[in-house]
């Protein structure tokens, strides 16, 4: 049987990925090695984070006074990372907290100066994207993140601010086409539509980097990274290769723009059936619904098991919601393909035919 | 032609195990999805997660009172890691320079305390393991490198010391047996003998946590690593799942102590013809030549590329010494077979019989 991937992350990659990725465990390019047992010094695999530094380029039309790298330690890291980084002793930025990971990343930076919780959504279990809110002249940045995993929300616009933006977009990021421009810093845990974990990928603006008067560690360093390439220290070959292959299939596919519309087609084939379904209810504001990771809720949980079941048996797997919500989370990444969102509808449908 | 990887790291692991991983890339155990496509909560990774670390219990003999991580960031990441979680506000702690790494290590401990560079042999440049030296009783603890990839010493006996010790083992973990409760720390970027790069092992004893009067950000916290299983945030899955298939591989091959003995033989195969052959020469002190990493020259140097092109045609990849020491490294990790090494010995006695 087919499985449906919605797993929030790690999740569904691209079948051809998984298959050119496995063979190079094996063998890669018929040099008699795996990719995993090569110098990441090798011509091989410099030629590798070369063309995934360029993927990221091409793909999202980066600026070349901005640098990518591929670091390690996913978003948790660049939390501190990256206040480390933009944030000057003694000063202060502001935070705009949408849940989990917006509250993750206010805790680490507040290790590093004033920050200011410009706007929260706490007050509704963060169901929605906050938009009135004073960002005050004298921050640093403004940090936020666009989309929210957990509680299925996500920002439709740029927030209106006249202050330097660093974004967490982990969770759709290369879903769809960004002006990187708009950004000083963008950080991203390559494992929703990037790649395998194991990888973090940041976008910088160069010229914001060196004026925060702090002695940062090696590791922790944007500068020291740029200058080295990512190849500070041993990268995570593995990871990055995928997400250079990953990169490649969402290329050929048409980029940036053609997935978005595609991504969009399956949020609004499910979020339809969710509104007019009588037994279902979305759990986040309808402006604010996340295009990657739809969020709702049986209006009767006590029959939460059984549409559980249901879907394991259409061959549907990791729709069950975070606990923060409850209900079910169906996390529609770029591979996920709109079949796949189908069967899950026709489950629901099915479910409200016998049950309703 | 069979190739005879003897790269420095990343390096050769087992064949059946890139199979292995090969397979679950694909296909994880008939689930219908990659290993890389799961989430890092479902049954399956934990569990994964769960045989890795015992199986580092298991392999090297960790009593109870130390706790086993799986980690991102590589050792480099563990120079500023280590020195933060165990080295108080205003203490102090003693270091060995034998090379490259140590340097960092010692570079990174600076941003934390007073640091005692106790012994160098940065005079001979690190060809040998300094041995005369006194620690001391005040530091929180003495940091050393147990095996020097670039300059191919080894310690081969504890540092002769009553102070704590704290270990990068990165390059000579689980190629033979130790001593855990020697120790208070030992971490290791797994790219050498655990598996591919992107983890990093970290075994660290309880009760030293939790004593330096230092806040510290969360994804630097080993106390934090250890409340969440290494599962703080997502981690390298890959790379844990594929360094539990290589411990798998070494313990059915009789663990730490019959690779000890393999690796023993190897390296004397290779010595022995490094001086017995009068066209080469060691360049590590005898007595410290490590059993991973050995380091050679020719006499004549005008000869390097003719050795290097005969052992290439060989099939012999990756033997081309590093920048600072010159001439030849021949990295002989765990799944390096005999037979590799017995082919390396025949072209450098081809070469003697031609050249010499």
């Amino acid at each position: 049987m087919k499985i449906h991937n919605y797993s929030a992350g790690p999740c569904i990659l691209p079948k051809s990925v998984m298959e050119k990725a496995a063979e190079s465990v094996v063998n890669y390019q018929n040099t008699g090695l795996s990719i995993v047992e090569m110098s990441h010094r090798s011509k091989e695999f410099v030629a590798v984070m070369e063309k995934a530094v360029a993927l990221v380029r091409e793909l999202l039309h980066v600026p070349l006074d901005y640098e990518v790298l591929f670091l390690q330690g996913g978003a948790s890291m660049q939390f501190y990372m990256s206040a480390l980084n933009l944030l000057p002793l003694n000063g202060s930025a502001a935070y705009i907290n949408t849940g989990t990971w917006s509250s993750k990343a206010i805790k680490e930076a507040k290790l590093l100066g004033r920050i200011d919780e410009v706007a929260s959504s706490k007050d509704k279990n963060f169901s929605y994207i906050p938009k009135d809110y004073a960002v005050s002249q004298e921050v640093s940045y403004l940090h936020y993140t666009t989309n929210n995993t957990i509680f299925g929300t996500q920002f439709k616009e740029l927030p209106k601010t006249n202050a330097r933006l660093v974004c967490d977009m982990s969770s759709d990021i290369m879903s769809k086409a960004i002006d990187v421009t708009k950004y000083d810093l963008i950080y991203a845990g390559a494992q929703k539509n990037i790649g395998p974990a194991g990888a973090t990928l940041v976008i910088v603006k160069k010229d914001v980097l060196g004026h925060t008067g702090r002695v940062i560690p090696s590791m922790l360093d944007y500068q020291i990274h740029i200058e080295k390439e990512s190849m500070f220290n041993t990268p995570p070959c593995f990871s990055i290769y995928t997400a250079m292959l990953t990169m490649e299939w969402l290329k050929e596919l048409g980029g940036v723009t053609e997935i978005e519309q595609r991504n969009k087609a399956k949020a609004e084939l499910l979020y339809q059936e969710i509104d007019t379904n009588p037994l279902f209810r979305g759990t986040a504001a309808i402006d604010d619904r996340s295009v990657m990771n739809p969020t709702f809720v049986l209006e009767d949980a006590s029959l939460n098991d059984s549409f559980l079941h249901a879907s394991i048996d259409a061959g549907i797997s990791g729709i069950k919601g975070h606990r923060s919500v409850g209900g079910f989370r169906a996390s529609m990444y770029n591979a996920l393909e709109l079949e796949s969102v189908q069967v899950l509808v026709d489950v629901m449908k099915e479910f409200e035919r016998t049950r309703g």
